[in-house]
C-alpha cells in the first residue's frame, strides 16, 4: 500500500512538474510574442492621441466604441458586438474658475484685493454655480473639524485640505482614505450650509494639477458647486488662510443632460469544451473629460485587446469561453459594468472568472482576488509562473468597478491586476494622464501577466 | 530533555517573533520618516538641475564634489571627508555629427545626393576623428556577420545595428547581450581596416535619442571614430542600406586630457561595538557629459545620503562602522571604486559588507547578492522584512562597479539594490536622464529598502 502510494504520488508529482514545465514554456511563448509583437502601445496612441479624452455621453465616447470594436475585430475574435446600455451624459459646461481674493499691504498701511487665480477642475457630476458666487474661504483638514465649526460654516466655501498619507506603501490605500472628501464633501459642507466646496487633489504628485473625479449629492441637501484643487495651490491657500481672510469667486458650469445610448464592446472566443463558461477580461473605455485617459483605463483597454491577440497568435482554442470587454461608464456611474451582468443574469449565463485592469499601465506587481479560499489557494499556487513577468504578489482583495456587478449578482470570483501603485495618483483624472506617461515595456508586461493568468484559468478552471 | 529542548526551542523561538516584531517596526518607522520628511528629492533636484552633467574631470564635477560634502554632512555623519584619486579627463570636444549622404531619383532617372543629418552622440572615450572623414556605410547586425563580411571592411564605416533584446524581462540582461557592440565594436572593426563605426544604442525606448557610454580600444589597432545613433535613425539607415548604398560623413572631437584630480566624497557613522569592522553604502556621483545623470545615477547618490539622514533622525547608533560613499568615476575609469579598495585594503581595514545603488531610482524589486551561501540565506531570510516595501526579489548575483573592487581586493560580500528595471534604458547615458523622468515617490522607496537593510546587515551582522 506503501509503496503503491509512493508510486501514485510520484506520477503525480511528475505530471504535475510536467504541466508545469509546460506552463511554463507556454506563458515564456506569450511574452515572446507581446514583447515583440505587441499591438497595445500603438493601440493606446490611437485611443489617446487621435480620439482623446471620452467621457460616457461625449462625442468622442462615440468614437472611441467604434474604434474599439474595429480594434477587436483586428485581434480576432469568434465575434465582436456592442452591448448597448443607457449612461449618465455629464458635461463641464464651460471653464471653471476659483478666484482667490485677500486683504494685503504693502506699507503696513493701506490695505488692498489682491487676486489670485487658483488651478482647479469642477468634480465630476457637479453641478455649476449658476453664476458666480463670492464667499469666504474657511479649511476644514478633515471631517472631524468640519463637524467642530458646523456653525462657522454657513455662507462659506469650504475648503477641504485633507493631505494624500504619503506613508501608505500601496497608494489605493491613501486614496481609499482620502476619497469621501471629494465624493461626500460637498453635501456633508452643503448640510451647514455652505455655498461651495474646493477639495485638495487625492494626490501626493509633485505639480499643480487637479485631479477631478466622481461625486454625488445627498438628495435633500442644496447641490453646491464642487471643484478640486491642485497640489501648489492647495498648499498656498493653506498657508495664506493661516495669515489673512480669503474670499473666493467660484464659478463652475457642470450639468447634466438627459441619459444617453452607450456601449459596452465585446469580444469573444467560443470555448472548445465549456461554451456555456465565461471567462471575462475588461477594462473601461471612458475617461474624465480633462485628460487621454492614457492610465485609466486607455492601458486596461489595449491590455485586453492585446490578451485576446496573443491567444490567437498562439493558435490557443480556450476550453472556456472567454469574453474580452470595454465597458462603456466607469467614472460616473459604471452602468456599462452592471449592464453587463444584468445581461449574464438574464440569459442564466455561467460565470466562473473576471479580470479586471484598472489601476494603470504600470511595471507588474500581482494580483488580487476576491472569492473562497480554495480558489485563492488556486490562484497562488501559480505565483512561480507570474513571478518571471512581475506578478508575484498574490493577494487578498481586489477586482474592479465594472466586474465587480457580476461578483454581486451572480457570485463570479473576481481579480484585479495589481501594476506598481507609486506613479498612479500622480496622473489619475488629471490633465497629464496621457500617452506620453506610459511605458511600451510596462503596458506589455501587464499583458503578458493578464494573459498568462486567463490562460491557467481556463486551462485548469478555478 | 526532549523537554528542555522544547522549552529552549519555543524561547527562541519568541525571541525571533519579538526580534523581528521589532525589526519591522523600526524599517516602518524608518519608512515614514522617509516618505514624509525625505531629502533626496529635493537633493536631486540640485544636483541634477543646478550642477548637471559632471563627467570625472569636468568643471562640474568638481561642483558635484562640494555640493555632495554639503549634502552629506548635512545629514549629520560623525565626519565626512574627500578621499583623493586621480582621474581620466576625456572630453567630448564639440558637436557630433554624422551626415548620411545617398543617390536618391525622383523621376526614375536623374539621380543625385541626398543628406540625412543622423542624431548621434560619440562614444565615452572615444578618439576624435581628426577633420571629417568620408567613406560608404557598411551594415552588419552582429560579430559573425562582421567576420563572415571581413574582406569588405576596408575602408568603410561600419554599422552595428546589433538590436536590444526585448525578450529579456530582466533589461540589465539586454544590456549584458548587446554592450559589447559598443565597448569592442570600434576595435574589432578597425582590425579589418574600417575607418569608423556606428552602433545602435543599447535601448528599447521609443525615442530616438543616441545613448552614449564607455568603449575602449585595442592598443595594438587604429583608434578610430565611433558614435552612437538612436534607434529611429538606425531604422531608417538599415532600410536605406537595403535600397541604396550609403555614405557618411563623420566627425567627432573626443580626447583625452591629462589625468586630474578627482575626489571620492565619504561620510561615516562610527561603530559602537565593532568601529574596526565597515560596512558601505554607495552610488557614483560622476555622470555622462549628455545628460543630467538623474537616474544614473544621481538617484543612488540621494539615496546613499538619504539612509544616513534616516538613520540620524532615528537616532540609531550603529554597531559597525557605516561608510556612506559618492564614488568619483564610475563611467569611464572606476577609478574611485578602485581608489577606494585600495586604501582599504592598505590600512588593513575590515569591510563586511558593501551595497551600491546603480541601476536607477525606480520602484524597489529587491537584491542581488554575491557573496557565501550562507550569507545568501541570511539575508532571504529578511525578505518578509523588505517586502511590504517593495524589495522581494532577494537573487544571487549583484553589486556595482565601484563596490566590485572591495570585493575583488578584499573578499567582501556584495548587493546591489535592483528597482525596476523597464525604464532604465530609455534614458541610460542618454540626454533624457533628467530629473523630470524620476518619481520622488519610487526614489524614496528605493531609500527605505536600502536603509533597512544596512539597519539589518548592521544589527545582526552577516
Amino acid at each position: 500500500m506503501k509503496k503503491l502510494l509512493t508510486a501514485a504520488a510520484l506520477f503525480s508529482l511528475t505530471l504535475t512538474a510536467t504541466a508545469q514545465k509546460e506552463d511554463s514554456l507556454f506563458i515564456r511563448r506569450m511574452a515572446d510574442e507581446i514583447l515583440v509583437n505587441s499591438k497595445a502601445y500603438e493601440n493606446l496612441r490611437v485611443l489617446t492621441k487621435q480620439i482623446g479624452a471620452r467621457l460616457a455621453g461625449s462625442p468622442q465616447m462615440v468614437k472611441a466604441e467604434q474604434w474599439g470594436l474595429k480594434a477587436m475585430q483586428a485581434a480576432g475574435p469568434d465575434k465582436a458586438w456592442f452591448q448597448q446600455c443607457m449612461v449618465p451624459h455629464w458635461v463641464r459646461g464651460g471653464r471653471d474658475l476659483f478666484q482667490a481674493e485677500r486683504l494685503v499691504s504693502s506699507d503696513g498701511k493701506n490695505k488692498k484685493w489682491s487676486t489670485s487665480y487658483l488651478d482647479v477642475l469642477a468634480l465630476g457630476n457637479s453641478q455649476g454655480s449658476n453664476g458666480a458666487i463670492r464667499a469666504q474661504v474657511m479649511m476644514v483638514r478633515d471631517f472631524a473639524e468640519l463637524e467642530a465649526k458646523k456653525d462657522s460654516v454657513k455662507g462659506k466655501i469650504v475648503f477641504y485640505n485633507y493631505k494624500f498619507n504619503p506613508t501608505f506603501v500601496r497608494t489605493f490605500q491613501a486614496y481609499s482614505d482620502a476619497v469621501a472628501y471629494r465624493g461626500q464633501g460637498p453635501s456633508r459642507a452643503a448640510k451647514y450650509g455652505a455655498k461651495g466646496t474646493i477639495v485638495r487633489s487625492m494626490s501626493h504628485s509633485t505639480d499643480n494639477n487637479p485631479h477631478t473625479g466622481g461625486m454625488s449629492y445627498a438628495d435633500s441637501l442644496p447641490k453646491i458647486p464642487a471643484v478640486a484643487v491642485g497640489l501648489k495651490d492647495a498648499d498656498w491657500l493653506d498657508s495664506t488662510l493661516g495669515r489673512t481672510t480669503v474670499f473666493a469667486t467660484m464659478q463652475t458650469a457642470g450639468h447634466f443632460l438627459p441619459d444617453t445610448i452607450g456601449n459596452n464592446v465585446i469580444g469573444e472566443l467560443r470555448g472548445t469544451e465549456f461554451p456555456n463558461q465565461y471567462i471575462t477580461i475588461g477594462g473601461h473605455l471612458d475617461s474624465w473629460d480633462a485628460a487621454e485617459g492614457a492610465h485609466d483605463d486607455g492601458a486596461g483597454v489595449v491590455q485586453t485587446i492585446e490578451v485576446l491577440r496573443v491567444l490567437k497568435a498562439m493558435g490557443y482554442k480556450p476550453r472556456h469561453s472567454i469574453r474580452f470587454v470595454l465597458f462603456a461608464n466607469e467614472e460616473n456611474g459604471t452602468r456599462g459594468g452592471r449592464k453587463y451582468a444584468e445581461e449574464a443574469k438574464a440569459k442564466g449565463e455561467q460565470h466562473i472568472f473576471a479580470l479586471e485592469s484598472d489601476a494603470g499601465g504600470f511595471t507588474p506587481r500581482g494580483f488580487g482576488f476576491t472569492g473562497p479560499e480554495a480558489q485563492y489557494q488556486k490562484i497562488l499556487a501559480w505565483k512561480d509562473l507570474l513571478a518571471p513577468y512581475g506578478a508575484s504578489e498574490i493577494v487578498r482583495g481586489g477586482g474592479g468597478s465594472d466586474i465587480a456587478p457580476l461578483g454581486r449578482e451572480l457570485g463570479t470570483p473576481l481579480c484585479g491586476f495589481l501594476p506598481d501603485s507609486q506613479r498612479y495618483f500622480d496622473y489619475h483624472h488629471a490633465r497629464n494622464d496621457i500617452f506620453e506617461n506610459v511605458n511600451k515595456r510596462e503596458l506589455e508586461l501587464g499583458a503578458v501577466n493578464m494573459a498568462a493568468l486567463i490562460y491557467l484559468i481556463d486551462k485548469y478552471g478555478l
